[in-house]
């Protein structure tokens, strides 16, 4: 056992401490956005906006202040020691990568880029209100120039985009996302296609009630693990989910009275909520106690959300229960035919909209735009053409305008270049795990089938949720499923489904 | 004009922006504090501790920066200058007053209380549970040691519970208190023994659907000035009022099927929310951008609670509009009968459950138990039996138990001395407004009878909203009502209701 007495370990302590006030501030920043989402009166939106930015700047005062670099040097010594405890040095040593990210950028460029997304945001929402490109190019030239100044702070990276990739999916490189994306992309069109050739199943036709919709989302997230004493769901434009603690967990929904879509995206949201509530207590209020990535991350919800929420298992339980609830609006429709609705596939303009099968197409296209944009390859101008280019060639439908084109998402305007491959990564990923977790969970089926969630979860939780930051991503995927990023286990799993289901 | 040239003022300028991140700090954790009382799940308690223990740590060290002492040196012969803009010397005045209070109470001093208090609050809960003084009473004898500490850092006061009091009323003194709280007690004790000889009214019957509660308090709300788009209302076990900021007003209400007090609360509160919401806004995220004491916002909360809320021209309006909600419980209930049923006076036990006219006096009673622990003219374990003395002398009643005596109120486990006589200074407050802004509205009553509140709403605004903490409260009343502190105009508006309701 390695000694607990605080005396051999005086910088680890005064490390812990000193990062304990940064997780403070995140926890406390994470609250504000949820507030601001959920419950804040309109007006309060600028004031909002002073109090974000005030946190903000005391966080990054401390996350470059020099005494956290002595202490960083100091107790990564001790952590080699015979008094180390074990989990001194992950902390150490993801402490120093941040610290490392954080003093790379400097503050002036920090600050230009919070400006010209603020003059991005409403510029891009104008845009895409009158599907006109050219108000918003200017501000995207601004930030894609902004984006190159940050890479250009990584002069090591082997691609520029390397460094913007890094902030969201540490370790992730554009030539390894290159070749998987490939691999995904020449599975999927196929895929795609052939399911196109095949009758498309009648969506649902509804109506189903919001009341009876939140009643039944509730049930199903308690069966997956939310808990009445430590989660809430609200009501947002925007489904989020966001972990004030591990113990303090909110998500959130939207729903629409003609479809499932605010099921699935509580399933989703609880998903990620999960993930932070399965992290190791030990790891509270470390720089460890959070998700390891943006990709790692969307794992957890695109599992419950699809591999789980769209399998004809789970539905053996629950489409009683909905049936139980919306009587008329699904009495003519048979557990099968409801999990063929569930299920559609079908080429579409909006992401996330997107269907299981053409969603990583959707997320793929931006991938190659943005890496095209910081090489330089690509100018700001010639965006849409490109993206209307792969539209046809990736899905094989026309976009009739910016609106349902290049101007849909807001993450651009936001500077977000690096965010929309993690997107893709969560379903490859979500693959994986799902393999290997019904390679050693032989009663996964039947568990779901019978309402039970736990076996999933605890899974999950051993394999993905426990170990917070302590593990890089490439790591975690290799231990939880004995191999590297590997698309191949979510193609199996896709083309196994819709053969099904498509009679392909 | 002043110049606004911030060349002349770069004092003022940079303390400006050092205040702005003390009130930002401040404003985060009223939210903060808001969620935890409304939103929170219950798990979610002790991480939101250590949240909220960063924040008053990280506003600690800024409120007694030396930079910040510079700061207001420098401000302070700036703002005799002949560019200094007018809110520069008061901003100055009170940064100095708060920044003074802050560094004269030692870190170890502050950590101690909070630690006090940790250990008071639960052994509090179970010996009101129990009814059990013993319990509580080491808890209490370390806290009012502790004050006694707080108040020798203070050694110039003419009385050492003056240092308490200032936390909470600034330039409120012992001996100031002592006479005007005599002169009140000396009032009402006759006028409710006066009015205990006369029949009392029959109380409301009920029931009154808490859905119908809610709607009817939000229309009031919405007259007296809740705006859609910068408030909001919420339940919580006691209620309370909020500002994040001016527009980002929160209000809690706690619902009672069986009578109005949820009503009366919402009343309560958005005066409260008033007091805030109308400060001027050149005063935001500065130290002058909040109300000025407790006692001056007690003020605004009562007036709305009892002058306005508890008035027969208030019910004119709003009396026919509760009986088209709960018509059957009011049926029977004319206008006249009604009015009466809300201005039951009776002696009773418990403070916060008290009407308009014992209500003080519960409050003096543990001003003068505060005052003698101060002096250790009174043994803590004497409480029980002076307490108990106090209610015979001055409410004509027994207390049967120390769970409906000594210990029912919160303050006291949590070291708040001085808190307490500030609800009393609300009354009186709150009496000298009211009878100001009569004599300056001759169409007062006949407004309240419409269901105008607009202009008393903007009569207060003028007179003590928009100031912020630019006059001291003396200095506010004196301006306001033409007089210092004063019992007379609460005795008086007193005297005239009851002699009309109970026919004196």
């Amino acid at each position: 056992m390695p000694s607990s007495d605080n005396g051999d370990r005086p910088a680890a302590i005064a490390l812990r401490e000193h990062l304990a006030e940064l997780a403070d501030l995140g926890a406390v920043t994470a609250l504000l956005g949820w507030d601001r989402e959920t419950m804040m009166p309109e007006r309060g939106a600028a004031p909002r906006g002073e109090l974000t930015a005030t946190l903000e700047r005391l966080a990054h005062a401390r996350a470059v202040d020099p005494v956290l670099g002595e202490l960083i040097e100091a107790a990564t010594v001790e952590a080699q020691g015979p008094g180390a405890e074990p989990d001194d040095a992950p902390i150490a040593r993801i402490a120093r990568r941040d610290r490392d990210r954080a003093t790379r950028i400097p503050s002036e460029l920090v600050v230009a880029i919070a400006h010209a997304t603020a003059e991005a945001l409403p510029a891009w929402t104008r845009a895409r209100e009158e599907s006109d490109f050219a108000l918003f190019r200017p501000h995207l030239e601004r930030q894609v120039e902004l984006r190159r100044e940050v890479a250009a702070c990584f002069p090591e990276a082997a691609h520029p985009y390397d460094a913007l990739l890094d902030a969201y999916e540490p370790g992730a490189t554009t030539a390894s996302l290159r070749d998987v994306f490939a691999r995904l992309r020449a599975g999927l069109v196929p895929l795609v296609e052939a399911i196109g050739e095949r009758p498309e199943p009648p969506p649902l036709a509804g109506p189903f009630a919001i009341d009876g919709q939140r009643a039944l989302a509730l049930e199903m997230a308690r069966a997956m693990g939310f808990e009445d004493d430590a989660w809430r769901i609200d009501d947002a434009v925007h489904p989020f989910a966001q972990a004030v603690a591990r113990t303090d967990v909110r998500v959130t929904a939207r729903w629409d009275e003609s479809d499932f879509s605010g099921i699935f995206a509580v399933l989703h949201e609880v998903g990620h909520g999960l993930y932070e509530a399965g992290i190791d207590p030990a790891l509270d209020r470390t720089t460890l106690g959070t998700g390891v990535s943006f990709g790692v991350h969307e794992s957890q919800s695109r599992t419950w959300e699809n591999q789980v929420g769209r399998s004809l298992a789970f539905w053996e339980h629950w489409y009683p229960r909905a049936r139980e609830r919306f009587g008329r609006s699904l009495a003519d429709v048979e557990l099968g035919d409801f999990h063929r609705s569930i299920n559609i596939v079908h080429p579409s303009l909006i992401r996330v909209e997107a269907d299981e099968a053409t969603y990583a197409l959707h997320v793929i296209l931006r991938f190659e735009l943005e890496v095209a944009l910081i090489e330089g390859t690509l100018a700001v101008a010639d965006v849409p053409a490109a993206w209307n280019e792969r539209m046809r060639d990736m899905l094989g439908i026309e976009v009739p305008d910016d609106r349902r084109g290049c101007l849909q998402d807001i993450h651009w305007s936001c500077g977000e270049l690096g965010y929309f491959p993690t997107y893709a990564l969560g379903n490859i990923i979500a693959g994986q795990l799902w393999a290997a977790a019904r390679a050693q969970l032989p009663g996964l089926d039947a568990a779901l089938a019978a309402g039970d969630c736990a076996p999933l979860r605890d899974w999950l939780r051993r394999n993905v949720h426990v170990h917070g930051r302590r593990l890089d991503p490439s790591e975690l995927i290799e231990r939880a499923t004995g191999s590297a990023l590997d698309p191949d286990p979510l193609l199996d799993y896709l083309r196994e489904k819709y053969t099904a289901l498509y009679d392909l």
